[in-house]
């Protein structure tokens, strides 16, 4: 097969183009905007106060103060701010070293959590979840203990898309007095941020999910939950994350996030359309596939499937032939072999969970496109069957 | 006194312009190259092949293994990836807590060796300078013990711009067996960083300071070199900074860094000659101020003073209104009020530091500028002299 020449890309979940707004934002901000923002020559405070701007927009849409607001270089560096920050600071205040988390956490919430307690000694339970990657609340409260010090729960699943009960579970955790934290890399350009709805303490953000650039994140940490700074130097961010702001992104990451919440809801209404004629032609057009995740209550833009008989890898570079970018299990580790922690959590088999495929939808994808892939994967699933020898026609 | 229209910029040790050459080189991955270096297909691998290319290129400035160069946020991550990282590895493997540094460090060792030290024991030896700010071998030698496990001294202050005796340095580190960092933020764009004519085994950059974005650095870390991450998740970076890859501003830092040391010799001398301009003729019209730092082993774009009985913050916002950016003490604290800690620590009393003032040069600038300086700082400091109780004619 010859490859296409077009390209469609359905990996939103992995990352997004910069949208133009965005750059045209940034652009200033190298040149000649380019002031240190501490900085006290008119220069530095010109920079200061487009922080300051975008802070103040970022916490409108977080329905929170704009002290509340830390710029991070990424979505993995606020949690690891949320789990190490909080995790030292109530640890070395006598509360405790018990974390709780789910098995269905991106790996900068699960690494994090297996690197502190074969490090340093923290203790880490995991609550379950169900068929459709569901924590229960009921389940939260169980776990705690005396000595739990800080609870994180994925807002959405990065890879099948299912939205979890975080407003439930943060009631559970205020009751108790044990602060919260969500990841809600995934959610940020789709859901709700309102942490007050939300019930939460922090919540993490990353720019590229939502057409910012990569390399530029937000911690959400709500005054008074102690944190101790995982990187110090200067003052910056009031002494929660030293380093000289990198403005141009901070800039960026405000913007992107404010296209993303004024267009909300029309683009997920859109986005949600061609999912939902996406996987009903999936599961229309081809035999033995399961939609992974839960059945409704999932992000917009997400599609995620396991495929019996094949390879996800193998899918992949076949699609990638017929021009359509997509991941199988985690993104972030699609170069991995090893079968996605989180299908294998949902209860799937490690050979069903090998034939994953998540195709996550954006702001520039169409009709077409969908059309496109429903007539090419069909397909790329028969000719991949008919080469493995588990699959008998 | 008018704000002055024109502006002179001599604050390149705070931060640079970008490059309109590193912007051009940066764009295309906003978009439409913005693939992510961790997916499979051909906008990911791409991705992933300017990062490889990108960590060739500082690889080979510093006469390191690819695999030694780790991309991080920023140069402030870097040294907390340094000292954070072989401090707790070795720790953790029984080699002790035991750090020694200089007191003319940059707040983002210093405050992280504070930060060790309250927080988690660790033990901090703060080896002397002299009034140049000079840190001698033989001290180091001297404070190693049998459970020191790193050694972190500044290539070049950068305050003061004196330029350590980091070869030196790095060769008793050696002989004795212990990791020896240093932070060459300052010294990136302008020095040598051959690391093994420097004998270090780790190596702090930011691009910022070299006419790259703000916001992505590098740690150079010898291959062998325990290092516990300090930011977990994805695989990225061998394991050794989880986050997804900046990839315009790693493209961007090695651009810079490319253009830097190509042009270094011709950039330097002319730097230089304008510096030598500037500090004679500082010196020269003005009486009752002080170089600060070495009179000849220093930066070529440093001209720091103490000027007597005046506050530098009130000769910062004078220069400003005369169209000039400058800084005082530490760029990262100037809205502080504390004396720097350099200043104090090369034997300045307090009050004497006070007067601190800070000229960094950069590319842009030319003898215009010097001119300008020294026909509108002398005014600014009688003026000033003139307010002062303490001062008299």
């Amino acid at each position: 097969m010859q490859k296409q020449s077009k390209t469609i890309y359905l990996d939103h979940a992995a990352t997004t183009a910069v949208d133009p707004r965005v750059v045209e934002a940034m652009l200033p901000y190298f040149n000649p905007q380019y002031g240190n923002a501490s900085s006290i020559y008119g220069l530095g405070q010109e920079a200061a106060e487009a922080i300051d701007e975008a802070r103040r927009t970022v916490a409108d849409i977080l329905g929170c103060q704009p002290r509340e607001v830390i710029f991070t270089s990424c979505g993995t560096e606020s949690d690891n701010l949320a789990l190490r920050g909080v995790g030292w600071a109530r640890r070395n205040l006598g509360k405790g070293n018990h974390i709780i988390t789910s098995p269905i956490e991106h790996h900068a919430v699960s690494h994090t959590c297996e690197h502190l307690k074969k490090h340093f000694g923290f203790e880490i339970t995991y609550v379950p979840v169900d068929k459709h990657g569901l924590v229960d609340p009921d389940d939260v409260s169980r776990a705690i203990r005396d000595d739990t010090i800080l609870i994180s729960i994925i807002y959405a699943n990065n890879e099948v898309g299912t939205i979890e009960p975080i407003a439930e579970i943060g009631k559970v955790a205020r009751q108790m007095g044990v602060p919260f934290h969500t990841d809600a890399v995934q959610a940020g350009g789709v859901l709700s941020l309102d942490v007050d709805q939300l019930n939460v303490d922090l919540l993490s953000l990353s720019a590229h999910k939502f057409y910012g650039p990569k390399g530029v994140g937000v911690l959400y940490a709500r005054k008074g939950v102690p944190l101790l700074p995982t990187q110090t130097g200067g003052a910056h961010e009031r002494n929660r994350r030293a380093g000289t702001e990198n403005v141009p992104y901070i800039v960026g990451l405000a913007t992107a996030l404010k296209i993303a919440h004024e267009e909300l809801e029309a683009h997920n209404q859109r986005i949600a359309t061609l999912r939902d004629r996406l996987i009903a032609g999936v599961l229309e057009s081809i035999v033995e596939v399961e939609l992974t995740g839960h059945p409704t209550n999932r992000l917009p833009n997400n599609a995620s499937f396991v495929f019996k008989y094949i390879e996800g890898e193998a899918m992949l570079l076949n699609l990638d032939l017929a021009g359509i970018c997509a991941s199988s299990g985690s993104a972030c580790s699609s170069a991995s072999l090893e079968a996605s922690h989180v299908l294998l959590a949902l209860g799937l088999p490690h050979e069903v969970a090998h034939g994953s495929l998540r195709l996550t939808l954006g702001r520039e994808n169409t009709e077409e496109d969908v059309d496109y892939v429903l007539e090419t994967l069909p397909g790329i699933v028969q000719k991949l069957r008919d080469m493995s020898p588990l699959y008998s026609n």
